[in-house]
């Protein structure tokens, strides 16, 4: 491709994407196809000639737009949402075009030094702790792809840190324990499976009738694996699970893993970005007591995935636990201590230039207008409980303080599990809305997360009017 | 940002990619800026007021472009290459507009069944076994961000296998040993640390003159360690080392694991897309012995960062290690098993639509264009490597039968390791290229790493008079 060609295709693809965009709602929200379907439209082989790339974008039409499901259309109420904002877009456009890497400071300076800036300004829009920030003495941020490397990234920290650095060496995880709810992220089980930390050695506290941990039965089990001659090293406090959104308390959490050196990771992926807004900064309650943090500008901020935030308040650990430093990547700059190596705050070696979706956004008036969408989700969230609560064949299983509401249909008959399940696939069949189903404490329920930058009152209007059809 | 807005910044910064690629070739090739300095033109606090978008692009030239080490200027000879072609940099673009999750088939089935296709159709252009195809009956692909994270994942299958999946219960990792020689990319000794194998379960196996494996010796490790009571689980064989693209024998290092049970890593992360030349496809011999195997088309076929291809011959093992599946995951879908759900093969859950970067390069003749770029560049270097020859002040220290020339000054006075580190930092401080040092063997190396789109025979040369110029 020539540039002459670069520049009339990239032309036609930013009309395309913005076209998409403008138009999402025309589609069934989650894909309508059936398994092998998509693959069957396209050569089981490798063409051996060029393609115009005019039939590409035609088959990004005919082949990708019906095996999307749609994230940004404003009737996604599955999962969480993964919204973006049109400056981010762009961002990604220049982070490709410019297509240089960021693992050590001098691979590209700019790479690092404004992922860093980034960081700190998140820092205080966010009112994180000062110790998060860079300038610190022992703190810092970094861009991750994804809060299930951040939490890994934790993992590792505090297994260098309960070890007195020993697990490099000797790689023996055997008598470490780890510690959260049976609310916590599947992540928070595979990042503790790859660190070595077994099943077996991860302990479920028991949560309270809220979905939050109880900070005295996790006393209790610290304690009993402590005289059982075992090394609590890590406990996960969630702001917002997954499954309901229920939130951890931190401040007691932190009490019992301090007097027992044991570090505490905050996972607040999806909430955490809520405190943009003063008024909803309380989801920070005890985040000042813990040894990291993340939260995912991908999902709320409208900046496109991947950015997860990740901080920690031990950098010496982190750097501990990652840190290797061969021949061939050795540098002046870095070793003056001058710098940061992001390498060594990460899983890999190799980085994109992410922070310029940030820079994008922030500068451009994005923090704003993430704080309108933020208040007007919120307030969505707790109108459609209002509507949930006023209809005596529905309930809600768990508390709602932010954009996702859990609710199912009450005992009757059939039983309410099968029949909130049946509601949901037909809901999800129809294209017109798409939620997610949860299990918690063994009742089924509908979660809906409203989290699309699109969503209007109309829109949750309508889901709930299928629910209530379909049920 | 009004779409009317996107609408027009997306133009201008199309406009400001396609210019910035035609004249990176003007800039010093590595940063001239100083540590701090890119930080120290920003605002050291957000702002609080949005900026016209034009700002932001006038701040893409004022400090950005400074700040960068311009991994596309033709004279960029530093660590490996990540070259990029223009359809990819407008896959990225499409990508990031539609703003989808690939994390499971059903939350958009077109990201997963395009990701296996392009999977399939790169084992057939690479000429890669059958047995990674995804309609084989164990094997498949995935593409992963880096080759970290797939030879971190080809571990943690391996860790899986060898304790018979005891090791996701009792995390017990003691008795488990690693082989690689000590040219085998840092990543490697990353990876083992995170999954609990120390460096003292890591055994460094002694390489010929060629820097590359014996597998006679790898052969007395691993007997010593069985004979010691310890499992040998998995081995590294490398085909193009990061220091001195050294080619380990694959198939009789397999030929040792495979009487022993142990699993074969084969990291091929920069030379493996050689074999889209078919007279190149030796660096994949023996790699039908392994069972899982990665190469980047991030690096050396044009396909922006990140796009790590990682192929496995037991899916089995892989998903045994990687797959945890909570409630609000779940889909009917995947329990038929009738999909793939990728979260499953990689350490994060969430992952953007990768493959269309793929699917773009090689349907509008990129496979062409990059077996091109790949021919002269290895004609470049071999020509290089003759121009040295004829220098008595230089040798050449290792094997150069790709894309990367190590080489040095002659032993004299003063001492060849301080006279060849010198000529590189006078070197990368003229801006005309920009090279790498490496060690091999105790000596000081200046790797000439031949790998940009745009690099010409000029390119080459102009380096080459400018380390004979400085030495």
């Amino acid at each position: 491709m020539t540039p002459e060609e670069f520049r009339r295709h990239g032309h036609a693809l930013v009309e395309w994407v913005a076209e998409y965009l403008e138009s999402v709602e025309q589609y069934p929200v989650g894909s309508q196809v059936q398994p092998g379907e998509i693959r069957a439209m396209l050569p089981e082989h490798p063409p051996t000639e060029p393609e115009p790339f005019e039939a590409v974008i035609a088959d990004l039409d005919r082949v990708v737009v019906p095996g999307l499901t749609h994230w940004q259309h404003p009737s996604f109420f599955a999962y969480f949402p993964a919204n973006i904002n049109h400056a981010s877009i762009l961002a990604e456009l220049v982070t490709a075009g410019i297509g240089v890497q960021g693992m050590s400071w001098v691979t590209s300076p700019a790479c690092t030094e404004i992922e860093t800036l980034m960081m700190d300004w998140m820092q205080e829009l966010l009112g994180l702790p000062e110790r998060f920030r860079s300038t610190s003495a022992n703190g810092g941020g970094v861009i991750q792809g994804s809060a299930s490397e951040a939490t890994l990234t934790s993992i590792l920290a505090a297994r260098w840190r309960a070890t007195g650095g020993a697990v490099n060496h000797v790689g023996d995880t055997t008598k470490l324990i780890a510690y959260a709810t049976s609310q916590a992220h599947s992540s928070i089980e595979k990042g503790l499976r790859i660190a070595g930390i077994g099943t077996e050695q991860t302990r479920i506290v028991p949560h309270d009738g809220a979905f939050a941990m109880r900070a005295d039965e996790l006393r209790r089990m610290v304690e009993a694996d402590i005289a059982a001659g075992l090394v609590p090293f890590w406990v996960c406090a969630n702001r917002g699970t997954t499954s309901s959104m229920a939130m951890d308390p931190v401040g007691p959490i932190a009490e019992v893993a301090r007097a027992h050196g044991m570090w505490v990771h905050v996972d607040a992926a999806m909430s955490g970005i809520a405190a943009l807004a003063p008024e909803l900064r309380w989801v920070h309650d005890g985040v000042e007591l813990a040894d990291s943090y993340c939260t995912n500008p991908h999902k709320w901020m409208g900046v496109n995935f991947d950015c997860d935030l990740f901080y920690t308040a031990d950098r010496h650990a982190l750097l501990g636990a990652l840190s290797i430093l061969p021949e061939y990547l050795r540098s002046a700059a870095a070793e003056s201590g001058a710098v940061i190596d992001y390498r060594d705050w990460q899983i890999p070696l190799g980085r994109r230039f992410r922070s310029l979706k940030l820079w994008f956004t922030i500068r451009t008036g994005g923090v704003a207008d993430a704080i309108d969408m933020i208040r007007r989700h919120v307030t969505l969230t707790q109108e459609l409980a209002a509507w949930v609560a006023a209809d005596p064949r529905f309930e809600i299983v768990a508390p709602h303080p932010l954009n996702l509401l859990c609710l199912r249909l009450r005992d009757g008959d059939p039983d309410a599990n099968a029949a909130t399940d049946a509601m949901i696939q037909r809901a999800n069949a129809s294209g017109a809305s798409l939620f997610t189903r949860t299990v918690l404490d063994g009742t089924v329920a509908c979660r809906v997360s409203i989290g699309a930058r699109s969503t209007e009152r109309r829109h949750v209007e309508d889901g709930w009017a299928l629910l209530r059809k379909l049920s």
